[in-house]
């Protein structure tokens, strides 16, 4: 089987070597030949010598090249890459990519043109790195219906997240410290404001739940905003504070949401730190999983890729009723769960504000929290510091609808005793 | 797709419930409509409900039913389930099974024949319940040279070592707990002895490195004779004691064994608790990996036989050579790494003695280690109870050569400031 890769990046070149590398042992494994017969890039990459294979710096020459089979799409982006993965399908090619943005804003376009053209497009590279999910979603967890999961899928924001935590760092010199380990980029919104991932969730989301990819549907919230007070408190209650990515089958439709999210700190994912990734997923069946792995880097983000490639050399000549359908689901199998608004949401909070130091103000906030139904679990009342009249007031609060927590919020902050806003962060118990 | 299954115990009820409950989902993913047609089983269970479907006391007719495309094996041991597997494949059906046994120690036989007839034999129920680690050795991580893995996949000798170490209970009161909750049968054995985890564990080696399955090979050692004071120990050196299989390609060979492990108490596998499995996967691309889950019980175990079934399924009307792998390498690809005797394991060692409590009996200790080129890393030496001349004297060593570290302890035991046996444990830092 011809492959040919388009872009010698960081996970191109970690493709090349990986391939290169452990040429014997993949062929073993896949039952084939698996041979790079043309490179698609717009520089040299030093990280990588791939002597003896074409180059070219035109990438879509790769994709017309009539001795490739599989196009290995590592540009990134969603621009020339949907154009270079839709005219490698046009011609007839097979697809194995690593581009989360990509296959959640325009997945449905190239599934359906892949679809007509009988060809497959592989993802795993998509999301979480090394990790096999998608393989785990499509096939390992098939018999059950998933009821929720939540991943820490994206590392940097997990990495400045532990900084903060075990080192009392603020947000703004934690992501210092990423950017100069090369684990954030110059421009970090994307990593800090939950877009990638977002992207990665939406992907998981339509293969847990089957339902239509819809990136413009999902509750994004990053970690730019996360005070350092708020970690401590967190702690102080048994808790740590992750990114998560939750999608949740819930009454009426299905949760999609990143936000950052207090969980109990004797949990397993509570303990992944750093730029590791993990997923736990609740099957109705299995119970309770986590797969846990590098989310990032050259030769992790390989490993997806070439194991999508050894995928594709097994079911070359396969019928293609008879392959792992793009999004789980044979068909047009997906059901009409819609996603729901974050105003439909159901979860415990945690919420701060200042309350003025004088009696009768824990009695006016519970009174409001009481009358939308909203029970509390945990307060921690601190002492004020000398020379000031208000107090940092922490609340837990037990499964409430989001839209009545936030009626709540208005109602607090309109109370004369409170100053300023209230900080509400959601809280998962992870275990049903 | 017609199975008949063959055995109505846990896993055969809770594939029956799995298959029922989620059918519209199983379908949807498998592209297929997947029927129950017959069971075979020696007597009712009343945990599931067979009504309208053909039950037989005799297991066989399941397996000449020509009706029957998958028979799915879970009646467990390996004399009668041998001769119904193979049977079954004379007869040209297609087998799931969950019998770790029957593969581990019949495996090659029944892949052969699976192989003339090309038939497909699964087995992800085989090792670790519900967690797809047979389709991630196999598939999701196949771009990689293993370097090593290492799995808490006995969850009867975990729940036991847990109830050990939170609740400092002994060996024998942990087991009658399990036993009473249903974790432990009445004949322990098979779990606390090591032998359910060693059959896992020839699997997984297999799988992982491209060697035969030699179940003869493996060294295996359960946690019957475990003390409580050296889980102690173990905490108070910042390490925990767990039940660890371990496949680890090492110089000249590959070693698998099964053993209580020290292992760094802030490790991830050290946080898996009570009943539940974790398998730790090194790879050369993909790094450290880690898959948890429950690792027995009906739906759990059921969870993996219906994945094996969608899987089949799928590749019901493929080409054989387009299957994945019984053993993950295509064609008669095992390469020839022999499997290391315990002796030419490379390690590193918890030692507890009990010394006289006099001057140069540490010298004495440390010269005969050092003479063996074993140097120590850490010592805990206690004080004398009142009227005890004997101490307790605890030591981590660096990794040593097995045979090295016998006869290091041959002669520890020899001196005379030094009362009974040497107690020694392996120790992994599971970090390269």
């Amino acid at each position: 089987m011809n492959i040919g890769i388009c872009g010698l990046g960081t996970v191109g070149s970690g493709t090349f070597n990986v391939l290169n590398r452990n040429t014997a042992l993949i062929n073993a494994r896949a039952g084939a030949n698996i041979q790079i017969v043309q490179i698609g890039a717009r520089r040299d990459n030093p990280a990588c010598d791939p002597t003896g294979v074409s180059v070219t710096r035109d990438i879509f020459e790769v994709v017309d090249n009539p001795a490739v089979d599989v196009v290995v799409e590592l540009i990134g982006g969603t621009t020339i890459a949907r154009e270079l993965v839709l005219r490698a399908i046009a011609n007839g090619k097979h697809v194995v990519t690593a581009n989360k943005a990509l296959i959640a804003q325009y997945g449905s376009e190239i599934f359906e043109a892949a679809r007509r053209q009988s060809v497959m497009v592989a993802f795993e590279a998509a999301v979480a790195g090394g990790i096999p999910i998608i393989k785990t979603l499509r096939e390992g967890l098939g018999a059950n219906r998933i009821e929720w999961l939540a991943g820490i899928i994206n590392g940097t924001s997990n990495f400045i997240l532990t900084a903060m935590e075990e080192e009392g760092r603020a947000f703004d010199d934690a992501l210092a410290d990423a950017q100069a380990l090369g684990y954030a980029e110059a421009d970090p919104s994307f990593d800090v404001e939950g877009i990638d991932a977002a992207h990665k969730l939406v992907i998981l989301a339509s293969l847990a739940f089957g339902i239509p990819l819809q990136f413009d549907k999902v509750y994004t919230q990053g970690i730019s905003k996360l005070e350092l007070q708020d970690v401590a408190y967190a702690r102080e209650l048994g808790y740590r504070i992750k990114h998560l990515a939750i999608a949740r089958q819930s009454e009426g439709g299905v949760e999609v949401r990143v936000h950052p999210t207090l969980i109990p700190g004797n949990s397993l994912i509570a303990e992944v730190d750093g730029v590791m990734n993990a997923i736990m997923v609740k099957g109705d069946a299995v119970g309770p999983t986590m797969f846990y792995g590098a989310g990032a880097g050259a030769e992790p983000t390989a490993s997806a890729v070439v194991a999508d490639i050894i995928d594709v050399a097994r079911a070359l000549n396969s019928a293609p009723e008879a392959r792992v359908p793009y999004l789980a689901f044979s068909g047009a199998n997906f059901n009409g769960t819609p996603i729901l608004p974050i105003e439909a949401v159901h979860t415990a909070y945690y919420l701060r504000m200042s309350a003025l130091d004088k009696p009768g103000v824990l009695t006016a906030v519970g009174s409001i929290m009481s009358d939308r139904g909203i029970s509390i679990e945990a307060i921690i009342q601190k002492r004020p510091r000398p020379g000031q009249d208000h107090v940092p007031l922490i609340m837990l609060t037990n499964k409430a609808l989001e839209s009545d927590l936030m009626a709540a919020v208005t109602a607090i902050e309109d109370l004369d005793a409170i100053a300023g806003k209230v900080v509400h962060i959601r809280v998962e118990a992870l275990d049903k």
